[in-house]
């Protein structure tokens, strides 16, 4: 599993107030704690207004930069502020945190895989979450987020950016309100994975239990049953436990554990238990 | 999912203690217990020495007759202690208790289909586990779990037994020494539900995580993959807050929980979270 650590975001109202409060001894112990959590990126997401977020966004980076050699995830839905971040890490980076990233997100919305797939198409180390949702929304049948995942496929192509660098996420729909949530997000990622068997899957977890009390069983028995079907990858905290927990035990179960070492040496290591 | 509920069995060393020191409160407390957590059956075992297997069992049946009205799952591994215990049942009890309950368990070890299914062969409100092993002992491969299951099938036949009324075992193998277990008894249930439609799938979970730490996750994944995998039954613990989170949560994934309402009913009624 391929975990992008979810927990620098001002949408998280903790990280929101540390933001604004310029606290960056927080910022940067949730930097080191997701990484040693096994996280392979650190998502950064400014979750403020327009205005300031550039200047949100550089404060964040250079904490990261310095506190961690993960790679980072430029997360915006702003696809100028991704190029012009992009622009910065590699001005300001070195080492893997230069040459390795993710750009979260593109969609099929107008615009986005056009500014996005030019910039990163040379820097190979660098992928791309790829959302299925284009400028008539996000659909909920398997069958048009296939329409829609291979259209960004083939548009990667274009510039010379393999599959393999696409981390697709067909976004999974709220369970209160949608009781085929699952199966939709399911049966999406193997009618996708059928044409391209190279592309990797992820999802934010916590979308599914929006609505719902006691959300945390519903994030892990959702990631569970989402490695079952395919996502090799997550956008997740990796401080919780019990989603460690979770993933460990799972990929244990799916027989991707060769006896259960991965999950041994988590325990030992304190990662849960 | 139908749950039997685990607990009064002298192999747990907590009700093991009890039953030495016969402390009749804490037995009905855990009949009561499991009852309120949604056990459709309450499993009864005394795990004791053969000579006082029997004094035990019934010490058990009278407390829990008394406690609940919750059918029983009568649980030895002596055939002719399980007849025995079913005629105390059909002398002592009255209503759902006498009429339904579930024998634990035969095999196609020899001599126990024999014993067990004419004895409930008329009493269509029993049920029986049935266990995917024979003389030769527990197959690891499912097509040798499918001939078994078959077998007992076809056996139960002659005896008028429908399959529906077979809760068949796959018998989980643990996973600690074994990587391909969830497989094997996933795939299990996939050959024997192709040709039986109408069994039942049970286990008890525990075995999968035998020798490794923090069992309890790897219990409520397997519960969480198994159930998706088809298995509509489980030997566990309904007093677990986290095992019946799981659950609730899984089902109401996997779309057999519209609206979620079983999972907020169970959530509000405090049975997790």
């Amino acid at each position: 599993m391929i975990i992008i650590g979810e927990k620098i975001n001002g949408f998280i109202p903790k990280t929101l107030e540390a933001i604004n409060a310029r606290n960056a001894e927080y910022i940067k112990e949730i930097a080191v704690g997701q990484s040693e959590g096994g996280a392979s990126y650190i998502d950064i997401c400014a979750g403020v207004a327009p205005e300031i977020e550039k200047e949100t966004m550089i404060w964040l980076i250079d904490i990261v930069l310095a506190a961690v050699d993960t790679p980072l995830c430029l997360d915006s839905s702003d696809p100028q502020m991704l190029v012009d971040m992009w622009n910065y890490v590699q001005e300001k980076a070195s080492g893997r945190q230069k040459d390795e990233g993710m750009i979260n997100s593109v969609s099929m919305e107008e615009g986005k895989c056009e500014v996005i797939f030019p910039v990163i198409a040379g820097a190979t180390g660098w992928n791309v979450v790829a959302l299925t949702c284009n400028n008539d929304g996000i659909p909920d049948d398997p069958p048009t987020k296939l329409v829609i995942a291979n259209e960004m496929v083939a548009l990667a192509a274009t510039f010379g950016i393999t599959a393999d660098r696409l981390f697709i996420d067909p976004l999974v729909t709220t369970l209160a309100t949608k009781g085929d949530s699952l199966s939709n997000f399911i049966t999406g990622i193997a009618l996708i994975k059928a044409d391209n068997p190279t592309v990797h899957f992820t999802s934010g977890l916590s979308n599914i239990s929006f609505g719902m009390p006691h959300r945390k069983v519903i994030n892990t028995q959702f990631l569970c049953l989402a490695m079952a079907g395919g996502m090799d990858s997550a956008i997740m905290d990796p401080l919780s436990k019990d989603m460690l927990a979770t993933m460990f035990a799972t990929d244990a179960l799916l027989g991707n554990d060769d006896y259960c070492m991965e999950y041994l040496s988590a325990y030992r290591e304190g990662l849960f238990g």
